[in-house]
């Protein structure tokens, strides 16, 4: 097998990228990006090497402790729980939250074989009760296996005075009621804010 | 930066990959696919490095000559020549063609900047006359680029006893009429085959 085949196939362990635009792809670098695509070599290999997970919060690092846990004037009062690091991710672009996280990088799915250990759910015990932590906000996907996940971290502090909220369900920003599906539009109704009394 | 953001800035340089995008396939790597991130990253290094233009043909290769051009199985007389590299893999797949081909890398465009030396037809003609070919099957684009470029290989040869044909236009194997552009409906009608005389 040559190197530009060879290529194109490695490729295909990216999401997303078929035999076709894997093909694409090493044309399109090969003519045009030679040194990008030596960049992006030297860079996969640095990060397929040396990312592992943060010691405090399992978020992606490639030190001890990821940038978030580093920062002393997040408050550490206040502990998000997210599924995964794009979660984490996508609360820091709101610039709504500044607390610090906890990434199960999973849920609960039996189905799946993942139970409370897999999704480090011990060691999220062990760092509410040690680091004094008051409130947790559970950002978990409304799914099956979230609301599962969120039972059994329920469950986890049940006899403990700590603060366990979810984040609120209702209309996104900008969305239309008549595309939502009814389940939103149901919580929407439930949870509604008063305006005037 | 961090290692994770400095490899989903290096994989925007693949085409169609935007900032969500290679974010979702850092992710990916980093979960589900480490040996196979430092396969491609192998892979990358190696391609950027070593792939360069075969002597004979311009075809990407490693080596001195293509294995196409290695193939001495292949018919001598018969050129074909394409606009690029990803024209020659189309053309192999549909096992029609036997002879060499002739790889421009481009097609003349006076508002690229792009001549006639720009796509090598100086070497094509060297080549034509030294290695005895007697046919040249122009399988260029029907753009205004492309035809220009046949206007010139034409000339090129102009007063040599070689054959230059071109690519036939017509409705494409399972092309539906109704679906199909004026010009190649034109192209169909004006080249017509007789089934009953």
């Amino acid at each position: 097998m040559d190197a530009f085949t060879r290529l194109a196939d490695a490729l295909r362990c990216l999401p997303g990228v078929g035999p076709k635009s894997a093909q694409r792809m090493v044309y399109h670098l090969l003519r045009h990006q030679r040194q990008r695509g030596l960049q992006l070599a030297a860079c996969l290999h640095d990060a397929m090497q040396n990312v592992h997970h943060c010691k405090r919060c399992h978020n992606y690092t490639e030190e001890e402790l990821c940038s978030l846990c580093q920062n002393t004037s997040r408050d550490p009062n206040l502990l998000c729980v997210v599924e995964n690091p794009a979660d984490v991710m996508a609360i820091e672009q709101s610039s709504a939250f500044s607390g610090t996280y906890f990434v199960l990088m999973g849920k609960i799915s039996p189905l799946d074989g993942l139970g409370p250990e897999d999704i480090g759910l011990p060691r999220l015990y062990d760092r509410v009760l040690s680091e004094g932590i008051q409130e947790i906000i559970l950002a978990l996907s409304p799914s099956m296996e979230g609301q599962t996940t969120v039972y059994f971290i329920r469950e986890l502090f049940n006899g403990h005075a700590i603060k366990i909220s979810q984040l609120a369900h209702g209309i996104p920003s900008g969305g239309e009621l008549e595309f939502l599906d009814g389940n939103t539009i149901g919580s929407a109704l439930r949870n509604r804010a008063t305006v005037h009394a």
